[in-house]
């Protein structure tokens, strides 16, 4: 015999993300602050003269992606076992990408799922990852390979912690909201034409647009069947270019800008793109001093490297392109011979 | 300015409960089927025989509870990415509540979530972990402290499985379909007091009852937070008798039998059930040879034991009691001395 099972969903995910100067926040529960030792050192004061609560603790482990792994995971569990968390405790992450995807998995585990806060400290995390509850860690097999969909009860994004932000790491984030204007938004991008980011206002507007855009993306796509995958626009090139230069010459957003202009390429050759389109992205990219060039030594390599993806397992890839400059276009099975020519446009001159 | 996000709710999960002989299963997918040695040594060559796959890895961890822990996840997690599984992966539980627990828990963390699919091979999973979600590891802090809620694509009840179990194992399963039937449903109760389990027919049938059940249970509750707490009937004494008696003495299911008859005497002492309805009760519990006698050696430790669990800890104990045969009522705030005397029923005699 049969026995049919249909569980209710879950009621709707709501939260709000505030673009403002970090509010006074007071909860009458037990929270514990996660952050690292180049975040805690320039606005860990600041955070805590904002923060009350019933009991507050705050779990400090070590800066860098190297250090996003279920190890780091199982010791900010430890520490919340220590202080004695319940299912009504909170976590606030308090950093950039790393602390982000770390605090929001941990509080996914924890009794099986506790409230979690994101307050990102760079822009990168503030345009990515305040929208899509992608939480998780690398293994030795690659990245964001274990994790959980997770999303935060709410996120609170305030400039002011971009001002202490490598003036590499800011124009990193200004490669992702590119990556949003050139895949949905034609007068988004032409805003960002013409915006000065280092003036406060427009900076907000732009983050504003930017988690507006990938709000609706994720609303398309919960799991990344479809539209969502065109968020990877720039990443399947930049991956590749990322992992030749073993992840130390490029900032992860440094590898899609120049990843874009590979794709915008791609785009021009299949008579997706006008190549003064292709154009523009580039001179906006480079407006915020992002690398647009890269030798690609051996265009082979290159071309199998895209084979190692985990996204692309069954050995068939995707190329997410622009349709022009505001639109996309998801491509599938490109002769070889057409991709490998466009990547000679960027091979070592002989 | 505020960004409000609303994220659409996932669908509804729907999936079977198949109560019957295993059937043929073939996949075009990479399966890993995750199991411990003692139910491999009985009945792996049959799920083998059954089973067909793009390709089959068998991942086998130690039996015990003892084992169910974080680091034999990522045990289970190195395997599958050594066999390269991809999203459309499958992984299958094939034992008791441990396995079903730690592989649906794998399950949920690969690649932020991959299907997987039951083959209980307990009683007590069969009518327990075929429903609601609930998936995790132990820790140093307690019981399921980690995990997450994490549906399977289907399950397989298959009652053959049953006829290597351990007749005490198979009681202790009994005692959570007795539970289900106190309750929430008279009739269903009468059924059990005249039925033979033994019967294969009859036993599909009390299997049927208790999944449908659990499966209406949790679509009231999600969560926990209400109705879903009554599944806990029998578990609070339980989990103290456990706790002294150093997990060694008594099965989890022998352990809530006699916290079944705790709770019904607390029952009887606030007029929600009648005596003979206690005494219908601790019948039916004995024609399955589980324990209903416990000698509590220091009434004071008993009830401080209460508060140590991690579902009281803001210091109120809720009591899950029955209110007659068939409903249930949440109690609250009851008073220490009331308890205290009932506990003293079950006390030493001096």
């Amino acid at each position: 015999m049969i026995v049919p099972i249909e569980l209710l969903p879950p009621k709707p995910v709501k939260y709000d993300i505030t673009i403002d100067a970090l509010p006074k926040l007071s909860f009458d529960t037990k929270v514990v602050v996660v952050t690292n030792p180049t975040v805690a050192g320039f606005h860990l004061d600041r955070l805590l003269e904002k923060l009350e609560a019933k009991q507050l603790h705050v779990v400090t482990v070590p800066d860098g992606e190297q250090y996003k792994t279920l190890q780091t995971v199982e010791q900010i569990l430890d520490e919340c076992f220590e202080q004695k968390l319940d299912r009504k405790s909170l976590l606030i992450a308090f950093g950039g990408g790393v602390i982000g995807d770390m605090t929001g998995f941990t509080a996914s585990l924890y009794q099986r799922g506790i409230d979690f806060i994101q307050i990102p400290t760079t822009l990168l995390s503030q345009v990515d990852a305040s929208v899509g509850g992608k939480t998780g860690v690398n293994n030795k097999y690659g990245k964001n390979l274990i994790g959980a969909f997770y999303q935060p009860k709410a996120v609170y994004i305030d400039t002011a912690f971009l001002e202490t932000l490598p003036k590499r790491e800011f124009a990193a984030g200004v490669a992702e909201i590119v990556k949003m204007a050139v895949m949905f938004d034609r007068e988004y991008f032409d805003f960002l034409k013409t915006a000065d980011l280092g003036d406060e206002a427009q900076l907000k507007e732009a983050i504003r647009r930017s988690v507006e855009l990938k709000a609706w993306v994720v609303n398309q796509d919960e799991k990344e069947a479809g539209i969502r995958a065109v968020l990877n626009y720039g990443h399947t090139f930049g991956h590749v270019v990322e992992n030749e230069t073993n992840y130390t010459t490029y900032l992860h957003g440094e590898a899609v800008a120049i990843g874009m202009v590979m794709a915008n390429a791609l785009a021009v050759e299949h008579g997706l793109m006008q190549p003064e389109e292709a154009e523009e992205v580039k001179a906006l990219l480079e407006k915020y001093a992002l690398p647009t060039d890269y030798t690609i030594e051996n265009i082979d390599d290159f071309y199998e490297h895209f084979f190692l993806d985990k996204k692309s397992a069954n050995n068939s890839i995707k190329f997410i392109l622009p349709n022009g400059i505001g639109n996309h276009k998801i491509v599938k099975d490109l002769d070889e011979t057409v991709v490998k020519r466009v990547l000679a446009q960027f091979g070592a001159k002989q």
